[in-house]
């Protein structure tokens, strides 16, 4: 099978033999893969990872001895995979198990290919009526979704997402639809015509967000960041930390001391709910696809998705 | 009178006319004041303060036309000094006031001097059982309460201190007091018999603390500090900072995404609670103290105050 990987620096294309069902293990057909800041991330060297990037995706279940009855249909999945034996694996998630390998991040290929395995117990089938074109956006869905597991209450709440981009755009508008009132902070940008989000406040001057929040989402990516989400913090305010910032990074921390702030690291989020707010439709997200690609021409699509201002480019085989 | 600075540079001797109560200012001549690191960090340079350092202090009121009933009487006090009309200082609690002056650290001169001003309204009198060589880590303890403040519940919890210096020692004893299981992470400190404090464990190999706590206090006042209290927290675990370093600091925030860590700024504390902890003799201090200077040799209580090891400076007028 075709997949591509960050072997030795750019992007690569892997010729592999077909991998193959068992030991827990299920085989899946790529039907639609996602580039998220992460694929580009780890091809800039973040985490040295040499394995078939990808880990959003929508597949088919083609061989899954452990849950035949999933076999020929579609599913996403949760991207960690644990070692089932762990105090976290045992309390049902293994999204912080030690020894978890990640799908195309961490020990384990991904689904930048057109095959590739996950365990059956980290399968979710996908109902009918939910198009693959959504479904695919199950991963950042749900890593926005547990940003409000963490924030329990922030209904009614005034929130700043900071980055308008793939994953800030999810984030606001997944608040948005629980009831957040959500301010985007982002850039100018002309001739877009895709809006924030029905009932989204797009900021674009950061001066208009100083000291006005109590719960911050930092979401662009960068250090800078950071320090804006700082600005817009009152003392004692939240800030959710979603961006991986490639290596060390220096940041004024005595601002955290001194206003008492406090930073929540926030990742991967249970994709059940996402799925269903998905296949209800209460998250519209197919407007932020900016173009499919087919497989072959990752190259292309990976120089798309790292262009500014492009929000979401997918992979068909 | 006179007093010491950190304007242009080192330590320097400052000779001013005395300070006037009044406009709500009360007067007060010092009787004790303790080297903070905080001084320490201005003297290189942090915040660019020029007045007259310090924050630590035990005072005689003087003057104090707002409070009459307290003149004659020993007494400490709050910093961080309100403008009394935004919410923060109209909700009883001046440390978040975005107009404050904070003594001898932001726009207010401090009390390594003969005497200084404080707001009457933030003087606390001492109890006569209480002696001043205890009662000058009333602002320190009451920075180690506030940990128990943002934390409740923290009994019966295994806690690591990161820096067995000043600040971490007063940790590990507050939260010892209140029935925290404490580790103290710490350097061999050959020839010296203080103990880390009843019942506190002190660790000097940083591969004892790998993931087994929920929660650390970092205190070390160095960036290593804060990687190692990530090594030594479980995924979701708290981290609570402390240390103010000076300027900004290269830290790997990804682990903080990835583990889902809460980071938890933690500066000032209540004076009142510190007060009483002191004379009830649940906190014991005085073998922290490892010189009194006069007031005239600022350089070598400074001097000595840097040197690692130390513990607690104090000067007396």
């Amino acid at each position: 099978v075709i997949g591509w990987s960050a072997r030795g620096g750019g992007l690569r294309r892997e010729s592999r033999p077909s991998p193959r069902a068992g030991g827990g293990e299920a085989l899946l057909r790529t039907r639609l893969s996602g580039i998220c800041g992460t694929d580009l991330e780890i091809l800039r060297g973040y985490l040295a990872f040499g394995g078939i990037l990808g880990h959003e995706f929508v597949a088919e279940v083609v061989d899954c001895p452990e849950r035949p009855e999933l076999e020929g249909r579609r599913a996403v999945g949760e991207i960690n995979a644990g070692c089932g034996t762990c105090s976290h694996c045992r309390g049902g998630d293994p999204r912080h198990c030690p020894g978890r390998s990640v799908l195309g991040i961490l020990g384990r290929d991904g689904c930048h290919a057109e095959s590739f395995l996950l365990p059956a117990v980290n399968l979710i089938p996908l109902p009918d009526g939910l198009d693959d074109e959504s479904a695919v956006f199950a991963e950042p869905v749900a890593a926005a979704l547990e940003v409000l597991e963490q924030l329990p209450g922030l209904a009614g709440e005034e929130v700043l997402v900071l980055g308008d981009g793939r994953l800030g755009r999810v984030l606001a508008r997944v608040l948005r639809q629980a009831g957040v009132a959500v301010s985007l902070l982002g850039r100018e940008r002309e001739g877009d015509p895709r809006p924030a989000g029905a009932g989204v406040e797009l900021l674009t001057d950061p001066e208009a967000t100083r000291e006005r929040f109590r719960v911050a989402v930092e979401a662009t990516g960068r250090p800078e960041g950071f320090v804006a989400a700082l600005d817009a913090l009152r003392p004692r305010g939240t800030l959710v930390l979603k961006s991986t910032y490639e290596g060390g990074a220096p940041l004024p921390m005595a601002r955290v001391v001194v206003d008492e702030i406090r930073v929540l690291g926030s990742r991967c989020g249970r994709m059940e709910p996402a799925v269903e707010a998905l296949a209800e439709g209460r998250i519209a997200v197919r407007d932020l696809i900016d173009a499919v690609h087919p497989l072959e021409e990752a190259p292309a699509a990976f120089e798309r998705a790292a262009r500014p201002g492009t929000f979401k480019v997918l992979l068909r085989p």
